[in-house]
């Protein structure tokens, strides 16, 4: 059993870890730190975690626990990733940061980028991860399997929509229900944190060209849809059949990743705790639609770094995170 | 290996059922009959099921189907139930009935009243159960415990609050996005079918008081709370801690109720997808406040289905229902 | 013209006045003070004003403008309301306070409490007023027409189910969209501060039953249904009918009181910014079941503040709160 | 008084039909047809609209009503618009179709294109208009301003979110509360009816550039979010001073059209129930990108059709649309 530990366990992903980790059959739930909840029970901070009785320690407690070999995940914000990251690695702990701390490979400070569609291997030998952001995974996810049309795309425009989660727990305006509900609301008209990380692992498939990325708030909870308008050189014929083949077979491999047939659209509700992404596509007036759904605290967030933790130490990679799959054999 | 077959199976329920029995290590899933989504994919007809590619077949195909000692679920309405149950009993098959075809005792015709918090022993020797209502099953919840205290009680108020999942799948106005968001509906203003369930019930628990009972729909998906105001006789002392002790004791056994504690109520989201009830209590005023929340696709339709199932197979009661439940023991 | 101006201007009920006020053809919107919002444009606070271009004051500026004979309104917490009212007062201004300050008689300081369909005459005479609480005008609308019935009535319950703007606007994790969507929560368990106004008005109307009030929040922005049980001493018929035209009787001079017919519930979608209540009846098992809804920021505070105000100005009392009415006597 | 009658009289745009002409100060209502809601009061098919007692008529009873000068606003589907606009016509009633029929040039028999902001000339002198479809009021408001750069526009990419009653009022799976909720969901992915509608007038302003249209239901009653993203030939400086001053110069005239000044994007609540428009703006990474909100039912519906009244009779534009607006100049 591998002893998993938390910093920063007051905050939603952090929810969804305490929830996987508890079903992981090969990891046993450690020390759960938080600055604003010590003291606390988990079912008392989190309401959804009803039957979870366990307490949660108070700043620093993770370091004093952590023992070499264990896992540490960083679920605060990027300065806690920062303050903590070297000293618990120093310690011969094994580190797993939520934050954009450590994603850009200019501060990657030797972390291993976190998309295993990606850099599997890298990951299978890494001992520091740099979990993906939420709007990177599920606009990456759509453009892996593009690599092959790098030299043909002239321009990308990404308009994603997300879960109101996906902003945090600390309670500000802007999430409140009352703001919130009835609206979708466009942001980062100055430009968003993920774009710069979205271009950055772009780049590294040879995709040279312009990326527009345009988030939005929507009134729901969770769920992303980032929707992936691919636009070409004059003259290519989008060949749909072509880019559906090479979807499968990009993620021939990883267990996570469905490629929706026809024309059905992801369906967020159905993405809701797991770690899963659907992709569908579509072409039409000249232009390719790769539409890309995950859980913003599920593939985006907890699901991912658990799915990270199952490749650093060599688990399946869908342990704890493959409930309801049998039947997908039928 | 029980095999398991669903008639109605395009409900919402029935796509509850068919996750559930999915990760049942004891039940393959055998023919999920419907007359409207004949032919369809599971995954087709239910995008929450996105990765379920079983096709359902037409009408009749579970009477083709079923063999002596397989389980055979009634997902639709009533009429379905009396067209089909006898048959289906006279063939050998275990039917399970979740319309309210067989629960009244006047016309039970042999089924036994599935809530195993009340009738475990009874269930455990069934081949025909009468599922309860989701109304019902969470206003009984919180009246089982009261029993001691019959002769006490004077007046009972239930108003319950229910997601529109309640109301089925068949497109209606009522239940459009646009009219249910927003809004918090009363119903039943002239009776309610749920009603005459509930008084048998507490009548069988020599409750003689009357009983008023006002649903709701309130703008959400699944869940129901039922709020259970009990006034007693005049000079009746209120002693929480007493009746907190006969609701622990209730339910000693019963893997599914959790007593809150303190003046934490239910919260709706931690039982979406279980089987899981949560009960509250408070008193002030003179008046005992029972709180009671499921999902009432899950405790209040499905769920309990499956545990009735359980009950009846000699299954410990949990048998995939039973995630993420480890915690509860730290 | 009378000049109106609004203490802690950046609440919702403060975005419900400024917008009533300023269509009220013989108000004109004065100074408009917030400590958190001074220096910022209405527009830039509210988004839902997009075109409200005013800006902000900062603390204090309202004792500064107030003039003998203006209306200032108390949009703050109880605090603000203590420490400015009796100053304004001796001005000259007429203050109408919209927290709980002074509501109680036995903290009243002379205030006149402001429900309409009550105190008519008494507000025409006010130059200070309590407007009340949200839960307690949606719960005195139901009771109000019972008072000839006051002896009968043998128990109470109010089970109130209200939109999330009620908890005002500062940020709080329970108001988050993420904690309120998908849930009804039941509050106050332990009492709530409006019961007191509730029991303080119905012991007015000579109904000495014992009250228990049940406050629930639902999801959604705006709108309250206060569900109010009644039940009467043994051996009284309910006769619904008589019932019915006392409710007509007592709110045939009120404007915004629209009494429903049949089996119609409220429905609060149609009550949302408008300064309507809407009651409906049934009864059923022995109990009479008073249905009342409002807008929680109408009639439930901005708009019942400014029908005090043309109450305490001699104006009609539906000015600047009478749109789309004209279709009322067809 | 002008006569308006409305065909069509039980969906989503006639409610607000309904409500908007009714306190309008030259037009007086007059016949309701609605097949499935005859005889029904328009409160009854409505709860939204509380206080409205008139009653539907039956069809054809517009025919038999309609005198020459009336207005008759179709507000069915294109059969209805096919069947019914010619005998109206010939019996000399001003026509206002909502529907989909007489929007193209190849098929608008006569018809003229309703969008006040572009076509107000031609309006002032019409008998019969096609009222454009939501998406595309909301798609062409971010272009019309784009048409002195039309030589230089390569692409457009229109990414619309829409609320749930654009897609009418007959009851639908798709449009079910629980089924809508907690998603985003991208339709059309084989095209969409707006799509030519949204290219046809785009030719009219000379901007050649392919236009890729992507709608999406999102969780919500009522608005539309157009994102127009607009890339330009290599080398094209994109000025936003200057863009902006041509949307501030294309709407001078224009009362509904507001331009959002910094980094604010459209709020859809505030556009509810109105006839406004939002338009904000944006550019980085090479393109720009133009936001543009209106109330599907309002701009996008019922609000544009009684502005094209307006315009067609010769009051204001913004008769019965202008509430609340005097603040827009303080």
């Amino acid at each position: 059993m591998i002893a998993a530990h938390i910093v920063g366990a007051s905050g939603y992903a952090a929810a969804e870890l305490i929830r996987l980790l508890d079903r992981h059959p090969d990891v046993a739930l450690g020390t759960l730190e938080s600055e604003s909840g010590a003291g606390m029970r988990v079912c008392d901070v989190f309401p959804l975690l009803a039957t979870f009785r366990m307490q949660l320690a108070g700043s620093g407690a993770v370091d004093a626990a952590a023992q070499p070999g264990d896992v540490v995940f960083l679920a605060g914000n990027h300065e806690v990733a920062h303050a903590r990251a070297a000293s618990l690695l120093a310690r011969g702990a094994r580190v797993i940061d939520l934050s954009d701390a450590f994603r850009l490979h200019e501060r990657a400070n030797g972390a291993v980028y976190g998309l295993p569609e990606r850099y599997r291997d890298a990951l299978a030998h890494a001992n520091f991860i740099a979990n993906p952001g939420c709007y990177v995974t599920a606009s990456l996810l759509a453009l892996l399997p593009l690599a092959p049309y790098a030299n043909d795309i002239t321009q990308i425009v990404i308009d994603a929509k997300s879960g109101i989660t996906g902003s945090g727990r600390r309670p500000a305006l802007g999430a409140m229900f009352a703001e919130v509900d009835g609206d979708v609301r466009a942001y980062g008209l100055e430009g968003h944190r993920h774009h710069a990380e979205i271009v950055q692992e772009a780049r590294a498939l040879d995709i040279t060209a312009p990326i527009f990325f345009s988030p939005h708030v929507v009134p729901l909870k969770r769920g992303i849809l980032a929707d992936v308008y691919v636009a070409f050189r004059p003259g290519f014929v989008i060949d749909l059949a072509a880019i559906r083949a090479a979807v499968a077979r990009t993620y021939a491999g990883s267990p996570f990743v469905q490629l929706l047939d026809g024309v059905r659209p992801p369906y967020l509700p159905a993405l809701e705790g797991t770690n899963d992404a659907q992709i569908a596509l579509a072409a039409r007036d000249g232009l390719l639609h790769v539409m890309s759904g995950i859980d913003n605290l599920g593939k985006g967030a907890a699901g991912q770094a658990v799915q990270n933790l199952n490749c650093m130490l060599g688990f399946p990679e869908d342990r704890a995170l493959g409930t309801d799959r049998t039947a997908l054999e039928r």
